[in-house]
């Protein structure tokens, strides 16, 4: 392949350049994520990392997620704990497919708890923040499916697969949630190799789904038991159930073997939250042969996370470990979920917070509507106006009813003489004239809903 | 110089290997801002776009600022009128200096406002944000200097400075704020070959700083009045500063006929904002040898814009034009002011939001911890715990006076025994015994200060 050469020799003489210490040496003092602090870390994914080249030769990368440079930033700064969230666009050298909500450039939102702390509490607030979130959301019904880690190495080990195979079944096992058992049955044994028997002893593991039950069940396993790794992941998981049904959230968490979850640098628990109602489905199947299942039709993940209790070591020069739990919630997803919901829906979205619209009846009234505003504005209240000399009033109440705006202050000859603003409420054409020093110093009742509004005004004429 | 050779090098392969379709053709549906869109914009910023070349060998660059992106998207989409913010990350290829606040990765903060309007209105608005921003984030006293192309320009044609002049001797104009007049005119005579009576007329209009009196007296000017373009600038800045007095900003507002602005897209008003008061300087000196002036120093501009007519059209296939007015909040610099006056000052900045502490008194009372925030957060009340499950009370407190969380919800055999919480006052000590109940109904009790708490607390006993 002619191309592939080019870029062999476009390296080269790089690579060649940049020995040479690139244009001017002005670059020294930049920055850069370089290619190699990124590879490594995302097993198989790591093809969808954006490289780049820049104007001085060196290889270099786009941000391909917030977790590593939140590992890498913990080392290079020696912070041992901290809890933040992070939102921020990364990069994927991937098929766009807008349609999908697959995006090259794209936003994540991650929150992390870093520290040496006991088992299970942070990783239980994570789930309990994943749960608050996409119930405030209103996105409709969801689960929360959990796993971990040295469960799914101690199921391997106990089922047979070879250690070196551990990863490449782990991404296999990975892709049950698009494809039957038979499909990665096939490819677990076909194209992987591993023997059947090993397979059938996973596929029964992998079915299973339940809560701390099944942790207790499984911990009492004749074959699980063999693993250490497995029960210590296990216990793990029952300490987190009791720690999750204090925060009242086990009604949308599962245990669910099949759970494995693609990158590398998990090393305890592993989450992920689906929306389970259909109809609000923003994201076709993966493969368009795929057919629809009857029951419960899974939309897509829309958050997912785990612990990582190796990563931030790899990047300390002494390898000093900082053990950590996140989750990323899935916000380009969310909102074109929550844009299609809005779209179907007859309620108008606004997109600006303004409370005033500030108008004339007459015309040449610029200079009295700037005046208004002004004392709105310094007054803290959200208000705007129609960028014209004279605008006509019917214009300018047509703009609020477009934009949502709910009241509007109308000034005329009359208004100004009486010291007062004609207060108009655009959804009912209710209107009631209220003096200006009102206006100002009861900017809240700008704030109330027209009931609110004139029940207050009723109450005051009693 | 070999490494310009190999750059020549790279560039051809590059260009034949797109030519030849690149990879494997899968790079179609990248949107893609090519540097054929960015070059031109910028005048002689030009060379600070961030090039890059991407895998597929098109060229491509980092975005240089947020003006010329949406100009390109108004276009693309064709629209004609709309009022937005943008907060987003530029990129230029400069010599990055830490200290003095100049990176090669920063943040700016647009808001634009676009669409045929009557004169002035929106600029005015623009300049009463600026002043709004300035004032409520309390970074000391400041000025905003106005001016207009329009005038610049009339003023070069009057003082006899050639039409293919006029940019190049701009951008020397602009450099006013940073070196003496001397300077200036040695550049503009000795390196641009100005006329050195031309580079005199220049001399004493950029001396000029005033309000609207100093555009009416400009516009009597016998020179400046040869010029219809300075005539139709001079009365805009009337008509402005007649507004911006009705929006009562004036006190901050300058028209300084040395204000020039680098960038070649504006078309009428500009203006930039700066810090006059010594003591918050966060910005050295751009040359070393330069002496600090005796009065009033300035400590760098904090806000920029203007008006662009033009740069819409650009981008769009049938020239069509979209009226534009801008400015750009040097978010970054003015952060570092913020936090210099934070570590100046003895106040602690909070780094968190946490009102409430969940605190046990005694061992093994995770379970009880986590109940009792589960109510808190439930109740919309910001809390935290620490995850141990034993955490000495000493050590709970102390956490709280290091993050500043105002107030911790203690938990003991004692208080689970009564039903009820003692609520500590971090700052004052002060211990108050709470039923549970009155602590979730109540969350707004939490968010009051401990006097206003505390005298609550006292009428309700009387």
């Amino acid at each position: 392949n002619i191309c592939f050469k080019i870029d062999e020799e476009v390296a080269k003489l790089l690579e060649l350049k940049a020995h040479l210490g690139g244009d001017d040496g002005k670059h020294q003092f930049v920055l850069k994520t370089a290619k190699e602090t990124l590879t490594g870390k995302y097993g198989e994914d790591s093809k969808l990392i954006y490289d780049l080249k820049d104007q001085g030769g060196e290889l270099l990368s786009l941000r391909y997620d917030l977790t590593v440079p939140f590992a890498r930033y913990l080392a290079m700064n020696k912070i041992t704990n901290i809890k933040r969230y992070h939102i921020a666009k990364v990069y994927r050298r991937d098929n766009p497919a807008m349609t999908r909500g697959r995006y090259r450039e794209f936003y994540q939102c991650d929150f992390d708890i870093a520290g040496q702390y006991d088992a299970m509490i942070p990783d239980a607030e994570c789930l309990k923040i994943v749960h608050e979130i996409l119930s405030e959301l209103d996105l409709g019904d969801f689960r929360i499916k959990v796993n971990d880690r040295r469960i799914l190495d101690g199921m391997f080990a106990v089922c047979g697969v070879p250690d070196n195979m551990f990863r490449t079944i782990c991404s296999t096992v990975d892709k049950l949630d698009k494809l039957p058992w038979e499909a990665v049955k096939n490819e677990m044994v076909n194209e992987k190799g591993l023997s059947e028997e090993a397979a059938d002893q996973i596929g029964v593991y992998v079915g299973m789904q339940g809560g701390m039950d099944l942790a207790e069940r499984l911990l009492q396993d004749q074959k699980m038991c063999q693993s250490t790794q497995a029960c210590a992941g296990l216990t793990d998981i029952k300490l987190l159930f009791s720690y999750l049904q204090l925060f009242q959230v086990t009604d949308k968490v599962v245990f669910d073997l099949s759970l494995a979850r693609g990158l590398d640098y998990y090393t305890g628990i592993i989450y992920e939250a689906i929306l389970t109602q259909a109809g609000v489905a923003p994201v076709a199947p993966e493969t368009s042969n795929e057919a629809p299942t009857e029951e419960c039709v899974t939309v897509g993940s829309v958050a997912g996370g785990g612990r990582y209790d190796g990563l931030v070591g790899m990047f300390d020069p002494k390898g000093r470990k900082v053990p950590c739990v996140g989750v990323s919630i899935g916000i380009e997803r969310i909102f074109s979920i929550m844009e299609q919901k809005a779209e179907a829906s007859t309620e108008k979205i606004r997109t600006t917070e303004v409370q005033v619209m500030v108008a004339a009846a007459q015309k040449n009234l610029l200079e009295e509507r700037l005046r208004l505003i002004t004392e709105l504005w310094n007054a803290g209240i959200k208000a705007e106006l129609m960028y014209k000399k004279s605008p006509k009033l019917l214009s300018q109440l047509q703009h609020c009813e477009e934009s949502g705006i709910p009241l509007v202050a109308i000034l005329g000859e009359q208004e100004l003489k009486n010291g007062v603003v004609k207060l108009r409420n655009v959804a009912t054409r209710d209107e009631v004239d209220i003096s200006r020093a009102d206006l100002i110093l009861f900017p809240a009742l700008l704030l109330l809903d027209h009931h609110h509004y004139h029940h207050h005004r009723h109450s005051d004429s009693h």
